[in-house]
């Protein structure tokens, strides 16, 4: 492909709509324009990245025993009223009636058409297991579309469903998508994280999602830094901080701190740490007072606090100070849990304390000394706080890191919950009518490219991974008006063909500069150089965009070092 | 792949709702299932088909110089109500409202948005011409889907855009198409025509069809028996069949031909042949009655009738018995030219003719030796009959053929409908902002599988040619029980994937009369069966679906031998 004749419509300026580097740089670059908000048009650099993601995607998924297929993007209501879905789902579910006056909605995902599929194709465990993938263009009407590819509305997908006979398979299945994801996400040069996850509202019991480590992420994420540990936010475990100590109890002792309410203010006054400090905050649960208790350096994680209160995190939230004072009798700030009427959940921490500061719920006063069971005791124990980067490894004691990432994969154990709803069973080998127990495996493949050039960027443009770039090698004609260096320049291009590199030939009547620069700007990851060094010394330029490394090399060995370069890259 | 975890869920009895044989076959063969009206999942042997065809469109795509790009689905309605097409487009259109009430339609197709693309990135002649092409689902709110991947709601299409900057270049493009065109039809293994076509609805005024010739398509076309002259029926011209002759001149004589008023019969009492007389039709065009003339044995064919009288075919009927009194005071049936009052259109071919009979324009009588120009002068003279079978080809003067076809491609030059209502301008050589010259090239991609079984079939099921099978290869294993029989299909079934022949191995637990029948059904195109003759003599059977031929060969050279006959078939 020559540079003059394709569309690659590169911008000097950041566009204004853009505000991460994915974004800008795919617009400035020439990889995608808008069509109208969470929609874009993906130009042949683009769509070309995006193939090479979809053909790791599919070889990765063959290579674990799964099938493409491809469902209608376009599903009658009918299917998601069985599920229940049609109720439930919110306004990113985009609804239409057809000429007919018929529901339809445009898939956002499709358990229930998979579902439909298999209960009417699967008959017997025999056919069991089965594991059936789609790579499609999705629709969510996202309320606040933003970020480019990061979160459109339109958007392209592989979903996965699997189908097992048992929960033992059901497991071995999901070990089989956890490695294919692995493999996908290697294949794609990311570095990247598989966290366990919360499953979210699409249901299930076990779950993880695949992170791009980036600065820029939305998500916040725990991970080792020795070994393969890796969690959200709301997941993450670590080791307990606080070691059991055999330090013998002290009696209570009652103490005045007039106007000290903030931890570090009362710890300060007391000369003691944080962390030997216990904090009561009060939650309104469904609208009943909970006190929450951990020690003074830590903090809550809702999720957590959510799950051991069997609640969702939406109907909790921090009590104001009226509402501590109605609940408790003593203003914020000198709440302990000695002689406290309300329910109390205690993070697990404090079970390892002893002699620590509270709040003596009265104004002006804490305690000294307290201790669990002898002094109170909870109404719910458990790890209700978040991992900070001080927290050591569960699993292999070494330090975490808290770190950004951007969620391109996400893997489900759906159990049963799609076939009850929808009556999707086959029979077992002792002739029983069983629901399918269901997995399902999804990932972002237009969101992968904005997620790559997250992390493979610089501040001239893209530098994506050459597995998935759009072509691997850019051949600079510096001087299209001289014949010598035109000659040169045509027959590299012609033998990186012949090899089958993928490669553009920028022939365009424009200076070296605009050359230079596109050429960073787009990305490619091998840029060979035909110019004055080769009128000059009969030498050509080869640099790589990942590291900067340049090279000068005589015309006959140029293709043979760039086959080489591309080699190493992708392995 | 292995038969036993593949979805293929084949069946034995033709649906009821299917009625042609490609839709049966999709369904009995397990190639697509129905999810809802004119909708389809694509299982993974019809998704396998399809992205044959897909890769092939590609490859001839690209190599006649057109970038694939892919542009949203979802479609706002502002660029539709710049084109007009928001209120033009009737319902098949399907349109919908976001969550922000604002009006989108489903994409059928693509002119509004990739016109939109061209006006904000290509801005001058140096960038033209450019050709830009996508694959993708499209959706059309058909009123009555039918004939399964015939006509669907959902489907894949492959539509392409060209931009050019002059009109001589717009036709180059165009050429280049056409001839990409020949290659993907001739490529997938179709026996085709590329008919000119009348335009229809989407506008333009150069327009090819690609008809697949199969007995159950929607379209007549004529087709040369010799040369490659082919055309819808509309369009299709022929050699004048009445050569121009020199007989002399007659004096009109008027006979009683008392009740006779059907061709065939006046010709019988007349003792002469319907080519030696001219019928006298009348129709009603908005409202006003007009006399057709043609020979006998002739039929008008309405499209070019419509297009000589500049009035669309929708607006002109065939006058009633009593419309014909009222508009010329004779019965039908003894009409006639001489002294007709009302506009009359002749057909061409009447100038060569002398002395014919006509109508008297009296009850039961008819004219002897009528001649144009001396005895009436028609309003309006051009080609408005039907060629038939009986004429000769006007390139090469050879037989045609009428035949059936199923329209799998369109190309159109569009010129600059789309451009001057878009605004889409581009500054020329000489400065000047000019529309673009765009043509528009469509392939029905899920089509041309639907189209090639219609062609390639028997009564034991598909025979896709092999460039666009699923897979090449099926081995069966008859004796899935024999240590040694499994061995040998295990053996074959594993050097087959080594020489990169995609393969399903049938190692079902079935009996061979059902393995046999799937054979056929799925149609896959070489079927290698190791059975009892492998046991006894060693030796294995590799069938052709397409011709049934059948060698028996031993276990060695089987690899070689399929490798061989899919090189030959794919060429």
């Amino acid at each position: 492909m020559r540079f003059s004749q394709l569309l690659i419509p590169t911008l000097k300026e950041d566009p204004a709509e853009a505000e991460v580097v994915s974004h800008k740089l795919l617009l400035r670059a020439g990889y995608i324009r808008k069509l109208t908000s969470g929609s874009y048009t993906y130009l042949p650099l683009g769509l070309a990245s995006i193939r090479k993601v979809e053909q790791i995607v599919r070889e990765e998924m063959n290579k674990a025993g799964a099938q493409e297929l491809l469902m209608p993007m376009v599903q009658p209501a009918d299917l998601w009223e069985e599920s229940g879905r049609w109720q439930e789902y919110g306004k990113e579910l985009l609804r239409v009636k057809d000429r007919h006056n018929r529901d339809f909605c445009l898939g956002p995902t499709h358990e229930e058409v998979i579902t439909d599929v298999a209960r009417k194709n699967i008959h017997s465990y025999k056919q069991l297991p089965i594991n059936l993938y789609q790579i499609q263009t999705k629709y969510r009407d996202e309320a606040r579309p933003r970020f480019g590819l990061m979160r459109g509305r339109e958007f392209i997908m592989k979903d996965g469903y699997s189908f097992d006979a048992t929960d033992q398979g059901a497991e071995e299945t999901y070990e089989k998508m956890r490695n294919a994801y692995q493999q996908i996400f290697t294949r794609c040069g990311l570095k990247f994280r598989a966290v366990d996850a919360d499953s979210g509202s699409i249901g299930g019991s076990f779950s993880h999602e695949f992170m791009v480590l980036a600065d820029t992420g939305e998500d916040t994420i725990v991970v080792c830094k020795s070994c393969s540990y890796a969690a959200n936010m709301e997941k993450a475990v670590c080791q307990e901080n606080s070691a059991p100590n055999d330090m013998e109890l002290q009696d209570l002792e009652k103490i005045e701190t007039p106007g000290k309410r903030k931890v570090q203010v009362v710890c300060d006054f007391l000369k003691i740490k944080p962390a030997e400090l216990v904090k009561t905050l009060v939650y309104i649960v469904k609208d009943e007072p909970v006190a929450v208790l951990l020690r003074g350096d830590h903090e809550v994680e809702d999720i957590k606090l959510a799950n051991i209160l069997g609640v969702s995190d939406e109907d909790m939230r921090m009590a104001d100070d009226k509402e501590i004072f109605d609940a408790t009798g003593t203003p914020s700030g000198y709440l302990g849990p000695i002689g406290l009427k309300i329910k109390t959940v205690t993070d697990q921490e404090i079970a390892n304390m002893r002699n620590f500061a509270v709040g003596a719920n009265e104004k002006n006063f804490h305690m000294l000394n307290a201790n669990i069971d002898r002094d109170f005791t909870p109404t719910l124990k458990g790890d209700i706080r978040k991992v900070t980067a001080e927290d050591r490894c569960s699993l292999c004691g070494s330090e975490l890191e808290l770190t950004k990432g951007i969620e391109v994969g996400h893997i489900f154990k759906l159990g049963t919950k799609y076939s009850e709803s929808l009556k999707a069973t086959f029979l077992d080998d002792q002739g029983a009518e069983t629901p399918f127990i269901m997995g399902c495996y999804g990932i972002g493949v237009s969101r992968v490219v904005a997620a790559a050039i997250e992390q493979h960027h610089d501040k001239d443009g893209i530098k994506l991974p050459a597995a998935i770039a759009p072509v691997q090698a850019l051949v600079l004609n510096l001087s299209p008006k001289d014949d010598e260096i035109s000659r040169a320049a045509e027959e590299i291009y012609q033998d990186l063909q012949k090899e089958n590199i993928e490669v553009i030939l920028d022939d365009r009547d424009e200076r070296p500069g605009i050359k230079f620069k596109d050429a960073d700007l787009i990305g490619i990851p091998f840029r060979v150089t035909v110019g004055k060094s080769f009128s000059k010394e009969g030498m050509i330029e080869v640099r790589s965009r990942a590291n900067g490394e340049t090279k000068s090399i005589p015309l006959a060995e140029t293709v043979s070092t760039v086959a080489n370069l591309i080699t190493e890259s992708i392995s």
